[in-house]
């Protein structure tokens, strides 16, 4: 099969609010470098990150997106493989299916990715649509001993919003420490984000007290998996309802809204012992995600901060689609929505 | 022996900054209720807390002595049994040696006693100085169910201060996560608590940076064993030294120190992965301890809240004094500098 | 409400093999001690260990019934609260519902009781049908202090067999460290606690391997939430096939069948860093739970014994039936029958 | 500077408990292959599994030497990089200093290797001696991305023996679960293996109980930590001897010693729910690590599995040594004493 030179790809133009990332022809890399494997996308997700990075918004935190990503953000993308360098033809042949994930890269060799939970703090790694070209492009260049091999059970369409949305809220849960049969709150449960993570918590035996906004979030909610839900519109005394439900307050909360309203809440709806996990990323940089220390210190509380998922953990996340626990839930678009989708206010 | 019908305790007086807490005579309630004995106060301890309550600094969050305090703080105490009541023969006798801690008593029955790891959760829990007749006083009534049993080697003068201090002390050095040959960052090191945390931790296989202010308390942080000493007031980058000291930030950091500038300064001390741990409890309510929270999920941060021990505690924390590990380091008072002290700045 | 002075129940007679226990006319002790509540017992299961110390089948390890319990077995009685001593009306009063456990009460004062997650190893624990008459007999006396509590939504008959079968096989479950979408394999599924085991795992997100002799167990494991079931007669090679399932092996594995078989069968099941549970207690001394040093080095195994659970675990174990989420399967009968059973042979 | 094309080893001639080791001249590979760095072998431990390699111990189990192995066995060296493949020239140059473990490579894309702390576990790694060309040599090849670093304050002397029987003892300490101040047991604690086990243990925070035959393997295991020493030729109940040091048994038992002995007194110096660390490994297949089920259950104890350490492990074992905590003691010889050492008698 021969590769096309040319393809399309949604590309950055402009900064700061006003950027756009118009549809532009640009040359497909036919010939992978040495770990190369090049990765014709079927489908991927356009998460809030990607609105984020194209628009600047965590430039006051030093991130902003770098030369080498060439414009082109997205990070969850899925499709088959077209062409392998020769130095990992071990690990794929053209026509395999992969995935590409957030972290594109790792270096294998330092303290980080040694002592292997941690491979996500490897200060040498590559990012999708940060560090690297991402996955809003037809033919996306990949690292092969990083890439995600998809398994059977799940559709390219399926696995691609799993390579970020679906793996961070997968990761959240595991982060937030509940057990089986304990409570568990999720800010912003109607969400990208969320509404994975009520999905998750279900099959992993969790109670879930989903929070959003909106009968038709509640509805969705319910649907998915929550046991309740509270409508933050609605509801005068959020933390009063999560007690009337649990008695001591949640095992757990995870705030995957990237609002300040869900920072200041979620430690109030937390039993003693309880562990608040962060993270929605708000654009305002003076949000804390925090407590006083007597709230803290008193209710031994824990609050941690979550990020993506490893490659172990993406498997995983894989798996219980495969297993039919988890679906996304898709808004259907081409590549020249990116742009529209960008010019949307935040949710 | 007889027992006398009056003692001398130091009783608070007044209301809020300008309360006090004068010496005066009140009778020694002699006959121990059910599950109760009496322990005559050897030596006790004298607490930021006890100042705290004192001074009514903690009502704003709803934390002030309640009318069967009798006015009288104190929660490190230490001393022999005069009196048992007749239910609780099996376990004390008098002549024992027993100390009275911040938690006199719990329920054993609601889900967080009987859980385990939580009795300090108790929502029946009777405190010290705050919601029982604590410490400063001659003779001290205290739940004989929940006293300690102190043993052989560690004498009541050193005892005393272990009851909260030193218990606090070290189980924030257990919270921490922090495992043999890793970093611990303490901040407000050469003070009543930190001076015990810098003794556990080494104890414990970890190795210490003390961070406090001035040249005398960096030779008492490493005579008690740390092997590095910060001084706030003359470091201008403190992040920066203990990068350099450590490589990727330390595995974690106790906020010893009731002061703002501690919880500002902490989350940036951490490498990726690791714990802040909150103690000191800073007067104004406004102080939030927190992390922006791309900060928190990009790092995968992990901050916990931290308030004395359970009885258990109490017995390991002993332990390590009767093994000649850790010791106090006292000011040695009588009764009557209980309001002295409290009209001291805070530390 | 008045109360008889007389009752049914079912009284060892006899010693080793050959003893029985037939149902006899013996009082009713009315009058509760102190901490005593008096349970009219409504359901009570029969468990293996009832015929097992009936029989003295576990003399050789020194576990034989005491004079304390009177020659009554039965550790898994629920039923309703008929008279409380004073000192325990704060916890219950007549008409509660109260479950009877195979630990009727422990001295809370111990090494073990208060570091909580131990008060099964309290070395003054009083056991039901061992140190303490059981519940084969219409009343029974037990501590309120240790009593479990029966939430509505979980009916006496179900809530008997939970108070030691259900709690078993949960708690084995949870000590399996297997964590959700995780491969669990069960040694004797459709037995006794096998078949809470079944569904205790499913509830919290595991994925089960069922093992055991015949179709109609198969039939009876798939209901309860299986996705494989091993039939050991049939299967000649049972690690084979496990390690088709499961690639390399289970993350977990019970033992609940209490013969030497599942002993043997178990490691070989394991993937490396695979935990095997023992629960299965064979009345044969010289089987030992184990494998080659070898074997546990380079696979990092782990073995675990497990026994019962908490009052904790016990509170959760309930929890599950009154979500609907497990249901006892159960054969009826009435007191007399308990001799019957204690006749046939082992399972 | 120039290699030298030949050099010499100590190389395995015939089989079973006959072979034998003698120094042969052999070529020195002098071209790394992809990924490979040459490291002049300056001091190589001599571990008991090199001498059960050599004489064919453990082919009942499936474990021989392997051609690829070429007869040359050793698995704890460290010397000098002397080559460089081109693509690890970004890791390593000639001059650094550089550690040849008992894992020599890993795959780094297994369902373990990706999981991070299970690398010990690939299917596919190369082991020194067993599966590659061992460090009995003067040039030994081994895989750059899996050499470890070795650190400034750590000879080369000590490095040696810190590549398998340090960091085999490091991580048996860790493995078994025991915290600062609580009680370990180390059968065997005089030997190859246990003397480091004391010594970690120890800066560890542990108490530790050693456990060996004679007069001076006690003052030997004094010296390097232990708090008591029991002379397993002297004492007659062992078990009784650790109950009284310890009142309810030890928090862990590492058996160190490759003999059935320690294996079959491990679990009765536990306390309820301590662990048993299986780390020798005997010669004789029909040793079983285990208990009967009804202590396991009863006592609800852990027996787990440990071998070596991963590439993390090794370098928190060798940072100790650097720190100046941990120090092995070394019997010295040449390449020619491999023969004579293996003639002897197992220890």
């Amino acid at each position: 099969m021969g590769l096309p030179q040319e393809q399309q790809a949604a590309v950055k133009q402009g900064e700061g609010h006003d950027a756009t990332a118009p549809v532009k022809k640009i040359p497909v890399e036919t010939q992978p470098g040495p770990g190369q494997i090049l990765v014709k996308i079927n489908w991927t997700g356009l998460c809030a990150s990607d609105k984020s990075l194209l628009h600047d918004e965590w430039a006051p935190f030093g991130v902003s997106m770098k030369p080498n990503a060439k414009g082109i953000a997205g990070h969850e993308g899925a499709g088959e493989v077209v062409a392998v360098h020769p130095d990992v033809e071990s690990l794929w042949k053209v026509g395999d299916r992969a995935g590409v994930k957030w972290v594109v890269s790792i270096c294998r060799e330092c303290e980080f990715c040694t002592n292997g939970s941690d491979e996500l703090q490897c200060p040498k790694q590559l990012n999708s649509g940060f560090t690297a070209a991402g996955t809003f492009q037809e033919y996306c260049l990949t690292d092969g001993r990083y890439a995600t091999r998809l398994p059977d059970g799940v559709s390219d369409e399926e696995a691609g919003p799993i390579m970020c949305g679906g793996v961070t809220a997968y990761t959240a849960c595991k982060r937030s420490a509940v057990k089986p049969g304990q409570w568990i709150v999720m800010i912003g449960a109607g969400g990208g984000l969320g509404h994975f993570g009520v999905q998750y918590a279900k099959a992993m035996g969790m109670r879930v007290i989903a929070i959003d906004g909106g009968e038709q979030k509640g509805k969705l909610c319910k649907d998915l998996g929550a046991e309740q839900f509270i409508d933050f519109a609605e509801t005068k005394d959020i933390a009063a309802k999560v007690t009337e439900i649990t008695t001591y307050g949640a095992h757990g909360a995870i705030v995957f809204a990237a609002s300040p309203g869900g920072y200041q809440m979620a430690p109030a709806l937390l039993r003693p012992g309880g562990t608040m996990v962060c993270v929605g990323l708000p654009a305002d940089p003076t949000v804390i995600a925090g407590a006083p220390p007597i709230m803290l210190a008193l209710k031994r509380l824990n609050i941690v901060g979550s990020v993506t998922g490893t490659s172990k953990d993406v498997e995983e996340a894989l798996d219980f689609t495969a297993r039919g626990l988890v679906h996304p839930i898709l808004t259907k678009g081409s590549l020249s929505d990116v742009d529209k989708f960008c010019k949307q206010p935040s949710f």
